[in-house]
């Protein structure tokens, strides 16, 4: 794959500063780049690398636009580095077509040029969209549905009658339908709630790896179009997570709660059950977030609170001892003068 | 399966309201309910929505026994939603008999009816009861002991010589048995302790999706009758767990220590190694224990403490910023107070 | 296997007092030991244990060197039990050679002795060292490198390209080499950034079950020689872990993030991205931290802070109640004093 760097500025939209024809085999950061590859500044402190790096050209915003190099100037060139490094990334490989090593049950409706690996369990009645991936080790229920261009990695697991839709992405270890956790104390112990609902995974979603997200106790479970999920994340029985949304890793979702568009969850973060996020909320990582939040809120902390009450709350703990310290002085000052004057009114 | 209002009133135990021979096919939601389908207030948001509701008949408490609708009236309705729910379930399907793409160790014991899928690994001298059920790409180590009528589901690992009792259902991804974590720092690095020990999971447990319930180092890591552990839940080495105690998503516990019977963790709760938490403790959402408690605590915050003194903390924490600013202005007062009066003493 | 106590002495290095010609056949807690074991002290709490104990002989420190039964004295008792139960510690069996239930890629290349269980996925071009044991459900992917006496459990997933050094040992579960978690927000959604990087795990490293460590987005992942990881351990793109650290269950370390050398990080600890820990850091359970932290620092809290303000901070926490309480008595004590004193200077 090679690409000259006109073709890159042209790809990208960007302004070209330095020769057309110089040609760029690849991408790589500013202090690993061979003079083969094109390498980019995202933030003021790779900048002074720049002078050293090997690298044939940079992709820059224009605030380096005089730097002494073969340039692309863009206006977001982290954006500009991704999709440089889309067109560069290998093809990712896959089974060609379906493996006698897999099982497949009854019933099961394939697409064109599907993809099914050694050690694939499919249960019975699966239907699976053109140009579905499915690798090694992964398990599929019965009745699982899986839109076309779809990709399992490597020991998914999607239990019975879950639905994923087109362009898909599952990392390695997830777990798609378990039962939700649903116990009511008895006298004889827990007496478990059958988890009878589905789990719904919309276009373009991706989840990262040993993540589980259980199936609703009736009704669905839903992962709403283009949602990005990090590695760990737990989302319990019944959640929605609206369309775009972010969930950095080990993020925990309770029970039923509704979860809006583009809202953005750090990582740790843990979510109570039966509460709504608003379109546009966005929680620091390690927060717990207890109440519903409107839409666009900014929180933070345990329990999560606006994010300008927490840091004020936050700076003025360090002045707790401090503040104790100055209460007794000031009790002690008190006392004493009282004392002072009920002396001198008793003079 | 269809079932008639009065044989269901009758399996409840509660009071029929309505036409006995009226026949229910399902259960559902109240705002998701067909006209063949029973319904339940448990929550009174829900009850607005009983109007509009197409359900043939309600399951609710004393206070809807005036629902203009056929209804069967108990006194814990999400309870007897949860037995209609049962009633109503699709069997579970299972691999009938023991695929022949499955491997079978040495000295295999397998009870009446096992179902064990393909690719399912057996290690040598494990022994099943009857009807256990083994979904596809689960491992068995040697000498593993499964009891009667125990499930798991697909890509669950057990390692060697772990036990588990009867009717226990373990979800998928989960790992029984993985070394605890346990290293001395030497010079030369981290000296390994060998984990000697086993997990023992009783009767009636349940556990979620991608667990793991590590080994002991010497002994047993133990986990009692009927416990359900939620998904991604952590059991460190020889920890034990006792009867009917649930585990909410992602909480993790150190080693060696005791949880009592009865026990409520929520979700992200860490507990720190050798404590103890008594009999009916409860502890909040993403506390950290770091304590023994006593039985019947109930503690939340991190570090825990009891739910009391936690709300107290935590109310008068939003007030912090204004106790600092009122304390500034106490000190500049008594020091205008104390000027004053020594100026007044001058003259 | 047995072993004299004269014999354990000298592996010991230790003081001998009792008979060298003692038979040892196991090592147990001081609770649970036959007469045939060897036992030791290790806490206080468990020497009043010692008298009913029907241990054949104990390992101790100086402390109780007066214990009136057959000892080996040794300075560090907990190390000298682990290299006992070291002894003592039945050999792990795996499968003998390569299973014709696994499958094999075009131009895998193989050690002597690599041991190869049933279901076993490896892709085109891995490369195995010498007596590597790959135990069942394992995948890997193409250009995967493993090097010499590195063992896998059951169910691990190593993607392409990844490369994990000698003597390593992966628990079940563990999802190595997944893509990042890389998304620039765009109006369409989310672009993606390619993982087009890859995971080093260097010699001697212990990974525990259901761990996540993804793949660098450009260049690596790296976990240093001897790193010790605990379950549920998430680690970004691009993190690297120094030498000999041990992070313990459930841990999450954001992008980019550097940990240094014998670092320490506790239970649930969450890891901003972009930072690094200094050598020999040690951040205690639950803590969140979001700064650099120097060599040798010792942090906790969220977010953060130095262990002693953590621990003045937490303990004047219990006391803010009293302290707006108190704050509000001056108010009304200094709005007393100066009414009177107003009063007196009217009359």
């Amino acid at each position: 794959m090679e690409r000259t760097l006109g073709e890159l500025a042209t790809l990208l939209g960007g302004e070209l500063k330095g020769p057309a024809d110089l040609v760029i085999r690849g991408i790589a950061p500013i202090d690993g780049a061979t003079s083969q590859d094109i390498t980019f500044i995202t933030q003021k402190r790779y900048a002074r690398l720049a002078e050293k790096s090997q690298a044939a050209a940079f992709i820059v915003s224009p605030e380096w636009a005089s730097l002494p190099r073969p340039l692309i100037i863009v206006p977001r060139p982290q954006l500009a580095y991704a999709q440089v490094a889309t067109l560069f990334a290998p093809p990712r490989r896959r089974w060609p077509g379906i493996s006698d090593q897999a099982y497949l049950g009854r019933d099961v409706q394939l697409g064109a040029e599907v993809s099914i690996a050694p050690f694939v369990f499919i249960g019975d009645q699966a239907r699976l969209g053109d140009r579905v991936t499915i690798m090694a080790g992964c398990v599929l229920g019965q009745e699982v549905e899986i839109g076309a261009d779809t990709w399992l990695y490597p020991n998914v697991t999607i239990l019975d009658r879950c639905r994923l839709g087109e362009r898909v992405t599952i990392h390695s270890g997830t777990v798609i339908g378990a039962d939700g956790f649903g116990f009511i104390p008895i006298e004889a112990g827990n007496y478990k709630i059958p988890q009878l609902g589905t789990v719904v995974i919309e276009d373009e979603v991706e989840i990262g790896a040993n993540c589980t997200i259980d199936r609703g106790a009736l009704g669905e479970t839903r992962v709403g179009q283009g949602v990005k999920l990090d590695n760990l994340v737990h989302l319990a029985h019944n959640v929605t997570v609206g369309e775009h949304s972010l969930l950095v890793a080990q993020v925990g979702i309770a029970g039923s709660t509704k979860v809006g568009k583009r809202v953005a969850l750090g990582g740790q973060v843990g979510v109570a059950g039966h509460i709504e996020l608003g379109d546009g909320v966005q929680v620091g990582a390690k927060a717990a977030v207890s109440h519903t939040l409107r839409p666009g809120q900014v929180a933070l902390g345990i329990p999560a609170r606006p994010h300008r009450e927490f840091l004020k709350i936050n700076a003025h703990l360090s002045k707790l001892p401090e503040i104790y310290q100055r209460l007794k002085e000031v009790e002690q000052e008190l006392r004493e003068l009282k004392a002072g004057l009920a002396r001198e009114s008793e003079a």
